[in-house]
């Protein structure tokens, strides 16, 4: 199943439902009014929606899509957490996991722009595989990691990176409010067999900046939940955006920064495409 | 003017109310039922209810507070702040704030205990001058700082100082559940002349282990307040929580750690004592 969260053009107010090929499957008549409560009930209770009566799907093309978790509780990214990034980014492999924070406020859903501020001159781009977890927990062990995800979706960690790197502290630089684009979906995990062995991919323009794949990734699932649970209880709706591999704008020679009147494209292996235009201002 | 949450102790249910002597005024029957609410209110509003009738004055030694804003909406700490700490910490002097955040759910009330877990042997303090803001804004000039601000209280940025340096990253070694304590009250901005003037304290056991001014703040409030809302908006109730000033567990020689059995007092004048044992586990 695929869990988005929508609008109807005509009205406006957020929804959440399963994308199906040309429609969605409004979860409104089940009670389920936001993506945090979707994710807490759970793929199981969500597949029962896929027998309800007709009258609740909607035409797919009168609809925009927002990000399928509007305003995630906390959104945990991992620094350097692909061999090659870290390398570029001339910074050790680390020994724990790298976490930082960024602000809920700067999520954006597909095909919204993403608006670079005056107050930045290297605006950058970093897809990531994103983990969504459905059921709360502290102090999950690895072996049960599977139990606490409900599924995954692409993220788009933006990063001012003059701002990013004018002190010690990253949160600040990558939290401009459209810096975080999410989606198009969250993928059920059910749908996804390894999720350590997914393409991940990053272009412009038909330019492949970015090209890895999941295996890279240094500090795994299990690992992520693990410690980030060790230190507070996950909830339902909280993203782990697990890393960006090599190929961002920082680490290439020439440096090259995002401009106005691009359109990145972000894509992992079944998750589909995270299209978002940039813009000035 | 001193904002409070409470728990009346044969409840438990949270309320907001304002500090009268010996007695509490509970602002539930004005209709303010959360601290967001009552800080978004502004004091002025609140400052009517002075005049209610007295039924709704609960007596303080029946009720336990809790931290005055329980979950706010963002803890936006700012780094070496302190140009003594900032030394003793073997850091630069930075140019631009370093601004990093700590999770809400860390946060606890006054009398509340610090609780370190076994996962670090260098828990610290750090008695912090804190601004919370109350009227929603972005992009503020520096001369338009205080229409925003609600008020001010105390935060310890408790900190488990292995685990928040094992990577560059600062925000999961101050963000255990516990790590957080705020209060005794938030004292509205017209009680306090200068923000930039007030003693600031820290003490265990009647020993003086932090002692300055906040007129020592590197970055002041007008700085900050511009600063962040250039990057997101603010909202009411975010706490920015301005720093800490040399002496902290980290700078010392020898090093110390919190124990178990020992008490933190932290005080800014004006603002009162916030008080929190500490326990294992």
């Amino acid at each position: 199943m695929k869990l988005v969260s929508f609008a109807v053009v005509s009205e406006g107010a957020p929804r959440v439902g399963l994308r199906l090929d040309d429609s969605i499957l409004d979860l409104t008549p089940l009670g389920v009014t936001d993506a945090v409560t979707a994710v807490a009930a759970g793929a199981e209770v969500l597949q029962q929606a896929i027998e309800m009566p007709a009258t609740s799907l909607i035409f797919a093309a009168g609809v925009r899509l927002l990000a399928p978790i509007p305003r995630p509780p906390r959104i945990f990214c991992v620094g350097l957490n692909y061999r090659d990034h870290a390398v570029e980014s001339k910074m050790e492999i680390p020994k724990v996991p790298t976490i930082f924070l960024k602000l809920g406020s700067a999520v954006i859903g597909p095909e919204e722009a993403v608006r670079i501020p005056a107050m930045t001159k290297q605006p950058d781009y970093e897809v990531e595989f994103a983990i969504v977890i459905g059921k709360a927990g502290r102090n999950i062990a690895k072996e049960d990691w599977r139990e606490h995800v409900f599924g995954y979706t692409i993220l788009n960690d933006v990063s001012a990176r003059d701002v990013q790197l004018a002190t010690s502290q990253w949160v600040m630089g990558k939290s401009f409010d459209t810096f975080c684009p999410i989606g198009p979906a969250v993928v059920t995990a059910d749908e996804i067999g390894d999720p350590h062995n997914l393409a991940i991919r990053l272009s412009i323009g038909g330019e492949v900046l970015q090209q890895s794949n999941t295996r890279e990734l240094i500090f795994k699932a299990p690992e992520l939940i693990s410690y980030i649970s060790s230190i507070t209880a996950l909830e339902p709706g909280d993203i782990l955006s697990t890393g960006t591999p090599a190929g961002v704008g920082l680490g290439r020679n020439p440096q090259r920064w995002l401009q106005p009147g691009e359109t990145m494209v972000a894509e992992v292996e079944g998750l589909g495409q995270l299209v978002n235009p940039v813009v000035a201002g």
